[in-house]
């Protein structure tokens, strides 16, 4: 439903031979952006290996030879994707690696294939792998500045322990790696580690002005050669009930996250639980905002949202405090969750359903937002789906289909809570009060 | 040139008899956005009343009376807000305050009334005050533990030092305040500081699908009654060859920002200037990208953008670095800023042409974006800058126009330094050489 266009036409999924998904929207306009999603994050690093993921997609751009059989150098690659005038975003999550492009739509075919040639026939110069190590080792750096990213590594650490035996790294390092992981990350790994990035379980999100026909012939054309790689999703086993204290004596605030078990994407009360979370944490009017900033001025900023991990879904939720009242505020963090089995009162159910509908009409506005909607959805969700129907589909709930969601549902029983600040003012000892 | 949608109408800017300029633009589709931008920021606070623009701005959403002579209390007012669905943004800016809403276009007219109704008769009640000094106290607590805002903040405050006898504290403080002022943030003089914020100087960017003429009778209705308020714009004096350093022991990296003259947004040199950055800044092929992280790995992050102050240009430059290479780091920033003069090549212009052409094309597609970006080119253009002229403006420019521009801008002869990060790495005496 983008402001000014016709009705989004929903063209069925189409898929290549290898197995790569292709999820189209045309869209009248000059521009395009397409998203591809590859089912390789930083979870999927080898155990000792922790930052490969990221380091390779780095190293991919460095070089790579055309299906002509020209080969670009890294600046040369840098250029031609310059020379296009194209955007290139996307990056290295914990499940998958997206490589997203946007453009004018005379440049379609020609993006697609820079990433076709990236991720077919890269180069990957070896001499290039001591300047990107020390840019994911300054990255590391970084991190150690930011109270709010380690807090959230952290906090996924605690929460998502990797399963014994498992050979993946999972959930517990940021995707840049560790000092020490990052000694180890030479060619030959690397090398390995790229069979990984293939068609299996892939899918390409584009929006543009073209047929489909045309579109599926660039996208064979450019991707039709990409190995078939592996999907393999990691496990995210939750652990409840744990609780952690990162010692920050520096640190003017205490930051603190809770996570709790959620509502899975397929399931059907996954609707539900987003009319519940936007009522918790969806606007000014919401429980959290009014609750810890407007009636106590406890944090300046504090949040909840949903955050999918395995095709499982799980609440997230953050502030921060002056140290001396992080206690009061984790105690009234809790007591929130707590309530909501108690249920939505009718006001408050309408008003987080007219927010969502809202988002719903604004969220398939920009091309690249909608092209990266087009690729979660078929990852998530297993097909696209459309915005109309999750229009009549929020407008079909009622307030007892929440409250009956609501009633057996109760974050605040399974909290995993992770605190960063100075040791002083720790509140670890609330929670455990809190949660006897 | 949105996609999907046809050109733009540029109607013609409307004046309210108070003073109030409407820059409305008609948009097909379901949704609008509107921007009103006050010149009032946080330049405009009293000298040792830092941060009451800031407070000022939360206080007006604690309760307001309707036209209607209900009088909301701060619970009711987020709760017509959130009826409505609406999304609010904004915020305090150095030089200017916005409020933004977006929603569905039969809500354009409540959501403006409530807007009104809050800059016109609010409330302010003075048992929220304490609230909102927490709150600020809280943010300003926040930013001692984030690097890169710190180092924002100390590189406006060198650079850009009050005048003597300025009754404005300028830009020298977070719109937050600072610990002492806030001490200071009573009912009286924010009540009196309220006076300032009103029709002069102040522009409504709309977007939406409404006949002209109805927009402009609910705007009348709405905001026609706004006091004039003060539009005094707060001269920013700038200061060449400052340079400070701010410790902090525990930072494990070393941030850089450099400040230095550009080009004003009504100048001819506006377009060549942008060239300019984005063939230093504007991708991956670009001049900082390429010398400081591809071929150096010196930092992970690195970039130059326009900073727009008091109607002037301003550049600025941010790299972080490993302490022991933030000398190196510094000193090749230097180097790609001094070599400006000798001009771009012929490959560098057509890359940044393009690629300031596509994001042209990609700045009109959202609809909070749009109203935004017609509110801030009349603030800063005097004038809606039509994206079709904007785009054949650039197709007039020629390589030799950008070198002509360059051979005269020599941006590295007049810096201003702001390092922050451990003592030992103190990068200040290679800059002293530097500029020598």
């Amino acid at each position: 439903m983008p402001s000014g266009a016709p009705p989004s036409p929903t063209t069925p999924l189409l898929t290549l031979p290898g197995g790569l998904t292709v999820a189209f929207e045309r869209r009248a306009g000059p521009g395009f952006a397409f998203d591809l999603r590859l089912p390789v994050g930083s979870a999927h690093d080898p155990r000792g290996l922790e930052g490969a993921g990221g380091l390779l997609e780095e190293w991919l751009f460095k070089g790579a030879t055309t299906r002509a059989g020209r080969t670009l150098d890294a600046r040369g690659l840098q250029d031609a994707f310059d020379d296009l005038g194209v955007r290139r975003g996307g990056g290295v999550g914990a499940e998958a690696t997206r490589l997203s492009v946007s453009g004018l739509t005379a440049d379609l075919p020609a993006a697609l294939h820079l990433i076709g040639d990236v991720l077919i026939r890269p180069v990957l110069p070896e001499g290039e792998l001591d300047v990107l190590t020390d840019l994911a080792r300054q990255d590391l750096e970084g991190l150690q500045d930011s109270p709010t990213d380690l807090l959230a590594i952290e906090a996924r650490r605690v929460a998502f322990p990797p399963p014994p035996g498992s050979p993946f790294a999972g959930f517990t390092h940021p995707a840049s790696g560790t000092p020490d992981s990052l000694r180890h990350l030479t060619a030959a790994p690397l090398r390995a580690h790229l069979g990984r990035y293939g068609q299996t379980g892939a899918v390409l999100g584009v929006v543009a002005d073209l047929d489909p026909a045309d579109l599926l012939a660039h996208v064979t054309a450019a991707l039709g050669d990409l190995r078939p790689g592996q999907n393999e999703p990691v496990p995210a086993a939750f652990q409840p009930g744990t609780q952690a204290h990162v010692t920050e004596e520096d640190a003017e605030q205490t930051h603190l996250s809770l996570t709790a078990p959620g509502v899975a994407p397929t399931h059907p009360d996954w609707l539900p639980w987003q009319i519940a979370l936007t009522a918790l944490s969806g606007g000014s009017a919401s429980r959290l905002f009014h609750a810890v900033r407007e009636e106590r001025g406890l944090a300046y900023a504090v949040s909840a949202s949903p955050v999918l991990l395995a095709g499982q879904g799980f609440l997230s939720v953050y502030a921060a405090s002056t140290p001396s009242r992080a206690p009061e505020t984790l105690d009234v963090l809790h007591a929130e969750l707590a309530r909501l089995p108690l249920g939505l009162t009718a006001a408050e159910f309408q008003r987080a359903r007219t927010g969502l509908t809202t988002s719903l009409v604004f969220s398939g506005e920009s091309l690249r937002g909608r092209a990266g909607s087009l690729t979660r959805d078929v990852a998530l969700f297993g097909r696209v789906r459309p915005l109309a129907e999750l229009r009549a589909a929020l407008d079909a709930l009622t307030l007892d289909d929440i409250n009956a969601f609501l009633a057996g549902y109760d974050p605040a029983a399974q909290l995993s809570t992770v605190t960063l600040g100075p040791d002083a003012a720790r509140p670890a000892r609330t929670v455990e009060a809190a949660c006897a």
